[in-house]
């Protein structure tokens, strides 16, 4: 059971409420469904990403210095409109441009283009940078890979975030964000659906015991389901997903995170991490930078992402590695 | 459906082990149940708390500068053993003394007891503080208030591990342990009961749709089960419980800290955390430092517990708004 029943039509501003009541540094825009921090740096590109929300705690737990300069949200899988973005641009528009982190969904691409090609036109400097690293296939077109934006945005967020904050122009945020983008790649598996409280939007069905490979944070159903059988099997599945993907050879350096997907246990997570390096480890990978938690949920959805990133510059690592005030890092 | 059923007999090690893995700071003991921060200083009294398993991230989360120094655990729900537990006070002593943070539980008490005693007989200078923060009754004997340690206990790392860091010796800590332990009061409720792999533990039982007030963190059940009705109506009730307890007067400042028991979700915590805050403001209560998230958990239990802490002193604010590097807080 959610106790979330009750409160269909504000589910969404209660969450946005009480965690700006409960991070002081955070501010929350008097009508646009927007958060930011609440002293922003003058002297640099702002950055803003966001989306539909029941993917807590992003965005808003990205948003501080070194990240995120705002978050902005819609209701639940549904992003927000083209008047909001086009809104927020307007008001973090600080004369340097705006710069924006989006997940690679259609509605999400239709209303943050629209808000970016006409606030170009009004002669504000806008960059963007488009979050693919989905590597799962479509269930019912196995040479379709979905590359959608998951949790392999956070790295976006986080590495661009960084550069924004040293003064990179919104030129060099692009050419970054192009480089960056397509070397994640993620890809997870879930042993509960999320079930969606507000509406009838059809949920992918997965038995008591089975395991789906390839789920999305929308609901997407995975390409394949099967009986759990255990942890080791599961990591040596999506390893086996992601040396297709890389080719890794012996020694490449790579950035991992592991990604709870909304309600599974610390304990769970342990149980797969542990698997997940050891199976690396055979494989001959260096793991340079590793970190694990809740960043990209799926409501309710129980299970576990990973995303990779080679490390191709060491600057990437720096980034990763820089303090940042969000609550979510 | 849990994924860690074919790992009965490595749950917690796996855990440990992924872990340490993830966060370079901290190493495991080569044969204790033991981690610790790699780089400890040697000018402090070192910190150690701990207890069974199945909080996660209690207590390892909490194992940074400016918390705890080290964390023990026994396996799921089981203390440590007092060997386990006086091996490591040996190990940790520099000469400065050790100070142990334990949780109120019979099992605990035992255990924790017996090594203090040993580690004094040998000489080494060990204090404590007892974590007693519940304040739910005995659902068959109403006149008893069951006392005891829960996420409270996460206060008491903060603002000790704060203290020992900047140079305070044991009987002071000790003092400061019996100032602040009795003023912690927490109480929680649970929405779904923790399942546990490894044994055939009595957990309680909770029917879909139904809130149990007043549960512990290792299955013991609540003082009432009643029909989900409204996330407010769960806030009222835990903010009369802690009215009664602390008899607040208009003005008064306390800290907050809200605590996902396991499987509640990001949106349920916003909401419940806004509906408690908004019943707060209209008690005259002033909330001086809040912290929300997931701190002591109970297996996969769903619910939320509420810790408050009268501020009786501006030092406990500055410690628990110093920075750490652990990784929970």
């Amino acid at each position: 059971m959610t106790f979330i029943s009750n409160h269909k039509q504000k589910i969404i501003s209660s969450y946005i409420s009480a965690t700006v009541s409960s991070h002081p540094k955070l501010e929350k825009h008097p009508t646009l469904p927007l958060v930011y921090q609440k002293n922003r740096n003058p002297h640099q590109v702002p950055i803003l990403s966001g989306g539909g929300s029941g993917h807590e705690p992003a965005h808003i737990g990205y948003v501080g210095e070194g990240m995120l300069t705002a978050a902005i949200y819609g209701q639940l899988f549904t992003p927000p409109t083209r008047t909001e973005i086009l809104e927020s641009i307007r008001f973090l528009n600080n004369g340097h441009g705006v710069f924006i982190i989006v997940k690679n969904f259609e509605a999400d691409i239709k209303e943050f283009s629209s808000a970016i090609n006409t606030a170009r036109k009004e002669g504000i400097k806008v960059g963007y940078s488009l979050a693919h690293d989905d590597i799962s296939i479509e269930p019912h077109n196995r040479f379709q890979i979905r590359g959608r934006g998951l949790a392999g945005t956070i790295l976006l967020h986080k590495i661009l975030g960084f550069a924004a904050q040293n003064g990179t122009d919104i030129e060099q945020l692009t050419d970054l964000g192009h480089q960056l983008a397509p070397e994640i790649a993620t890809i997870g598996f879930a042993t509960k659906s999320a079930s969606l409280p507000q509406t009838t939007l059809p949920l992918f069905s997965l038995e008591e015991g089975n395991i789906s490979y390839g789920i999305g944070i929308h609901g997407e159903e995975g390409y394949r389901i099967v009986p759990f059988q255990s942890s080791e099997i599961l990591a040596n599945e999506i390893i086996s997903k992601l040396r297709l993907h890389y080719h890794w050879k012996n020694g490449d350096q790579f950035i991992l995170l592991v990604n709870n997907l909304g309600t599974t246990t610390n304990l769970e997570m342990g149980i797969f991490i542990n698997d997940l390096l050891q199976l690396l480890e055979i494989e001959g990978v260096t793991i340079t930078f590793i970190k694990s938690g809740t960043f990209m949920t799926s409501l309710d959805m129980a299970g576990i992402s990973v995303t990779l990133c080679p490390v191709k510059n060491k600057q990437w690592l720096e980034a990763l590695n820089a303090p940042t005030t969000a609550f979510a890092w």
